[in-house]
């Protein structure tokens, strides 16, 4: 590797480390009990592992490589855009075109191709249509409700009912049976916790 | 996935989660520039990202998916055994022993399938033999690296001088030239920063 690529992939490699300062509505608990809003690098990493348990449950699972190094890429758009709170509808209608501009800002810091190869995956992502993007959109979506089940309480302050919750978790239940079966063991725990909000009349 | 299968799914997932509350003494750098200790579970995703990018540049690469698979599982024992700082002798000397009582609980979470795979993942890594070992340690080292970079100061703060930090960095230079020719790269800018500890006369 020449030296203008290794300068490259090092000043990415720095700007990448702003993910871990990205906030999402999420929480984690400390061993204390402690709740702070989770990160989205910590988020990937989750993710990341909630797909190498879960590969072996699927039939006809996706190639794992591909799946974790999307899993890897899928937020970094983050680093400039921030993290949209799914519930959030006015920060989602503006999300695609946010996350397309720090797209071109965030993977145009690395070598030509290494960024698109990073772009790639973050686009399989975003479309969401190939056997790899579906299993990892599963797989994001099953880690951002466990952390609200983890975390309890984002959810109820939020004013986030389960009904709203159905829209983001449909997709990801159709992907496989196992889904469909943890995604419903989460919603019991999280009704018998009482962690969404009501509906207003 | 049968019920008692996704309540012993889910109680690990919740275990893990304590992952993001394992502190590193590599620092992190908020957009603002302040710098906090990173934790396990930031390192994780970011030891992922560098093995996506780097995994083109060498010759006859690993599986990738092993390769991920392993880095998502590697610092769990982390969990209940806490980071070790590597510079750290007598923490180093009972490390091993800690984290295999460790691993015992964490995997021992799981059912046992899973369990087994995450522990001969983690295994394999620690032992570092095959070529999916070798290239997962030398992402996971060149990070640790570069967090020190990033994150300027604690080599110095730690008393931790340059000649420490080579006996760490030569197996991960030796796994391929690309990590050789990144890690000089760091070195180069440790240096001109002055960041590391002054060797006592």
């Amino acid at each position: 590797m020449d030296a203008a690529r290794l300068e490259a992939l090092i000043g990415f490699l720095a700007l990448a480390d702003r993910l871990k300062h990205v906030e999402r509505r999420g929480r984690t608990v400390a061993p204390d009990g402690a709740p702070r809003q989770e990160n989205s690098a910590e988020h990937c990493w989750n993710v990341a592992l909630l797909a190498v348990l879960l590969h072996g449950e699927v039939a006809d699972p996706p190639e794992l490589g591909h799946v974790l190094a999307m899993i890897a890429a899928h937020d970094l758009v983050e680093i400039e855009a921030g993290d949209t709170f799914a519930y959030d509808e006015a920060h989602v209608l503006s999300q695609a075109a946010r996350e397309r501009a720090a797209a071109d800002l965030v993977f145009g810091a690395l070598p030509p191709d290494l960024g698109a190869r990073l772009r790639a995956l973050w686009e399989e992502f975003e479309q969401g249509e190939t056997k790899a993007a579906r299993f990892a959109m599963a797989c994001d979506r099953a880690q951002g409700f466990l952390q609200g089940v983890i975390g309890t309480g984002h959810w109820r302050a939020m004013g986030v009912t389960e009904g709203a919750t159905n829209g983001r978790m449909d997709p990801a239940r159709r992907v496989a049976p196992v889904f469909e079966a943890l995604i419903a063991a989460l919603y019991d725990r999280a009704r018998q916790g009482r962690m969404f909000a009501e509906p207003r009349e």
